[in-house]
């Protein structure tokens, strides 16, 4: 049944956002997905006219449309005209927001648990939570890179939060990232607990297989890359991440077709964005 | 085997924070957890120095110990000397950081998923998703209120940041709560998507037993009405968002021993604080 699924992913057009850490699931798996990246579509979902309970949108995409395989169109009006009898058909098409709950419902579909597939049990539960931990802190630091842009309000421009930007940003520089890349390092270390690596080969977050967990922290690390150039080049060259930059390079080349096509799309005003007064001077 | 697991939730003393999350999960389902407090002691833990890899605590405590029912200590001392062979005898003992990675870990365990039993295959799993959705955005509700009061710095006190703080807080006020109570309501209503739940008695976020969504909102309004109590006053006089505020009281009603209890710890200096110039005037 989970084959004959269709995937849809529901996000802005033109902006890889948090809609991208999505795709990344579903071109490293290689597996076929449509979107939807029309902007009044995507808006009349939004205004939670259609979709009531759980299944409503949170706010924003990225939303993720699950479908049997069959017109999801003609299902969800079902939903909308009846109640009980046919919750059979309800659930035919289903919405999934938050880009945390996403990625936990497609990686054990897509095999993009790393080597875990080889525990069971409690130790297979653990190993799948601390991927999930590990997708957790990449995104609340991607959270963080948005806020200090916006560190007053998101409904305002960046322009009316310029001054409060600048003293969010240096503490983004000074503080935050480098504790964020030391702990990355620290899980991508060789020596880590329950991590079954070899000294030469793929090292990947669990195991040589690439994980949900790798292509998170791939992102996170690409994007600041863009936001702040001279920053993260000065930390690349300083040696101290050298786990996560190896990683991010070796997960641009395993993803070499998707990142060069055109459906990687650039970054421009998104959560990573290039104010050169936010980078280092 | 999982039902011989010792918990243990490694968390701060004195203020409930996020730990209060995963203590209110142990609570709800009745199941034995320890804790460990000491300040010295979790300092060490974080310091990185014993765990590393995926299972190296991300910065702050909430910490969930996993063991399966002997002396943890010495299992944990087996990773450090050992590697390879004896990672039957490492994964004895499990760390998870990240509060909705511990709470999808403990909720399935702890029967927290409302009536989703029910449900099987792909439905399950979407239900699960769509908890796990509510948890998220109930979380970043969470830590939105903390920015509020730390809207530079989460390292800088909040008498230095007190003049951003008041705008980020009547933003907060004006267009984030709202936006947030909204959302809870419609997930809340009775005409839910694949929701079955019966025009009277207990109302949940999935059918009328109390899942890991119900107890996170919990304590997001629970703990906004000691940090807002004026503003979070008006809404409640207000009657828009009257499910949300239900939800609250039957939790209330249904943890009400533990509730009352020493080990509810009263707020203070958490991520819910009284700054009286953040309310309503």
């Amino acid at each position: 049944m989970s084959d004959q699924l269709e995937y849809t992913l529901l996000y802005w057009p033109d902006i890889p956002g948090r809609g991208e850490f999505v795709r990344l699931c579903f071109e490293a798996a290689g597996v076929k997905y449509r979107e939807v990246n029309d902007v009044a579509k995507l808006q009349k979902l939004l205004s939670n006219k259609d979709l009531v309970g759980l299944a409503a949108p949170h706010f924003a995409v990225p939303i993720l449309r699950v479908s049997a395989g069959y017109d999801a169109e003609s299902a969800s009006k079902k939903v909308k005209s009846e109640t009980g009898a046919d919750i059979k058909d309800a659930h035919a098409t289903h919405y999934i927001s938050q880009t945390p709950a996403i990625l936990f419902f497609l990686a054990p579909r897509l095999g993009l648990l790393g080597d875990v597939h080889q525990l069971s049990g409690l130790d297979r539960d653990v190993a799948v939570a601390q991927l999930h931990q590990l997708c957790a802190t990449a995104l609340d630091l991607n959270n963080e890179v948005h806020d200090s842009h916006h560190p007053i309000s998101v409904s305002s421009y960046y322009e009316d939060q310029r001054e409060e930007a600048q003293k969010r940003a240096a503490d983004l520089r000074t503080n935050r990232i480098p504790k964020f890349l030391k702990l990355f390092e620290t899980a991508l270390s060789q020596d880590g607990a329950g991590l079954d690596q070899k000294k030469q080969g793929a090292r990947r977050v669990w195991g040589s297989k690439t994980s949900v967990a790798d292509l998170t922290l791939f992102q996170v690390v690409d994007g600041l890359q863009y936001a702040l150039p001279k920053y993260m080049q000065r930390l690349k060259d300083q040696g101290e991440y050298e786990n996560v930059f190896v990683l991010h390079s070796d997960i641009r080349a395993e993803l070499k077709g998707y990142l060069e096509s055109k459906r990687r799309l650039p970054y421009s005003n998104g959560v990573f964005r290039y104010y050169p007064e936010l980078d280092d001077a």
